[in-house]
């Protein structure tokens, strides 16, 4: 059903998606538009996308689907643009990490029997660095992939068959989809994937101006400090839109760990340290 | 030199130097005793040890190095007890955490000429899971193993060249050996191990009470949530003598890294977050 597909957007996921795709079999054409020349020339060379489109507005006029695989403020921009060259043969998805203003976007201007269909997406995988270079099929093997507010139901049988086809692929991908409430998903990555990322973030700018003058010191920690820093390269400027548009959700689980934390120094000794210990196990392993 | 090695304590680590020896090509005895009969046993069939001692004071008699890889409290107990059984034919070693009080307790009741030699050792690696049957030849390759307070500069020629034998077996095992004040060791240690140890376990027990009611969202989170919580598998029995022995220090850098977050979460929509990528980018790549 989907025979041409527009990529806007190759970096880590971009690129990773159209590899990913060709590896499930796909067939059609995939042409793909990026901000930076290197990026979509890299994403080409690694076959990810058969052609570099000049126009990013065109080549989603002539694709079925367009995947938008920017960072969140850039999405909502191409939403914008796209919602009046586009009409209800095409469908738009995304893989933005935060959805309840995309979601009211796609409300906004999407979704009537006039206009394209959107499918707010976002998979729920990556690497410490972005870039097309880092591109890899197997990206979302056994990852899940949210969709929100699909809007297959209230619309027309051929934007349903649209999402229903995107659907399949996804999963031929290899990941596992799950649909969420827009404000019950932004609630939910701030815990399992925001928190997760701040923390990172804030303990390796600490350990920089704590042991960063002595380098050999930064080898001492071994393997396990490597892993709880590793997404310190995560890049600013994915995070600073997620920062923005899930600010209050991330605020209250920083707030919940540094409370946590604090629980956890006044009670390093006493028998409380056992509970934490535990509780911390049960997540492991329930 | 040393033709008799005995390993009190056949966890993770006492295991693994075992196999790690072996594989480095030491041919004299090894004998193990462990607390419990059935991490012997597994050390012995995995070929850590030759045989097993009923009285692990009698084993440590009648070799020339112990290896005492037991928590920090049932070391300082160990170095009680043999320091009335050996003399100074022997030298004695450790794998604690902290080293402080293990310092101390040497330079109260070894490293004079009548007693034996003390060295207290400490090398960075471990796994998420401790055991025996985790056990590893290749635990210690490329990782740091540091020492606090050689004894051989006040020693007799004899135990200068047992702790010369031991570093040397510690380099073949793929080592890489730092000496450093013991409490310069400690206050590095709080940083660069004891802080992650502390914000995984904080971080897993937060977010079982915030997703754990709902498994297949813990899922979600991918490969940054699993490793910015396996560290949450960690064993309690020894980081409570870590949190024991290194109170001050560990309180010191939670506190730092709560008011770190604090920062963080009042700056999610400012400039400043920018600079805390910049410094978490320089922790990984200076």
């Amino acid at each position: 059903m989907i025979e041409r597909i527009a990529i806007l957007g190759t970096g880590l996921l971009g690129t990773s998606v159209g590899l990913a795709l060709r590896a499930a079999g796909f067939r059609g054409a995939i042409v793909g538009w990026n901000r930076g020349a290197e990026g979509a020339q890299t994403a080409l060379a690694a076959g990810a996308i058969d052609s570099i489109a000049a126009d990013p507005l065109q080549a989603a006029r002539k694709s079925q689907l367009v995947l938008l695989a920017v960072p969140i403020y850039a999405t909502l921009d191409f939403m914008e643009k796209l919602s009046g060259v586009l009409g209800p043969e095409h469908l738009v998805t995304d893989v933005g990490s935060t959805k309840r203003l995309i979601s009211e976007a796609a409300a906004r201007l999407y979704n009537t029997p006039q206009r394209a269909a959107f499918l707010p997406g976002h998979p729920m995988a990556g690497k410490e660095r972005g870039g097309a270079s880092l591109g890899d099929a197997n990206l979302f093997r056994d990852a899940v992939w949210l969709f929100t507010d699909d809007p297959a139901v209230q619309r027309s049988p051929h934007s349903a068959e649209l999402v229903k086809s995107w659907r399949a692929w996804v999963a031929a991908m290899g990941a596992r989809t799950l649909d969420l409430d827009p404000a019950r998903h932004d609630e939910l990555v701030a815990w399992v994937s925001h928190l997760p990322q701040f923390v990172a973030t804030a303990l390796s700018a600490l350990l920089q101006e704590e042991v960063g003058a002595a380098p050999e010191l930064k080898d001492v920690g071994g393997r396990a400090l490597r892993e709880m820093t590793r997404l310190g390269s995560s890049p600013y400027s994915m995070w600073r839109d997620i920062a923005y548009t899930n600010t209050e959700a991330v605020e209250h689980a920083l707030l919940a760990l540094e409370q946590r934390l604090a629980h956890l120094r006044e009670n390093l000794r006493s028998p409380e340290l056992r509970n934490e210990f535990e509780q911390a196990h049960r997540f492991r392993h329930e």
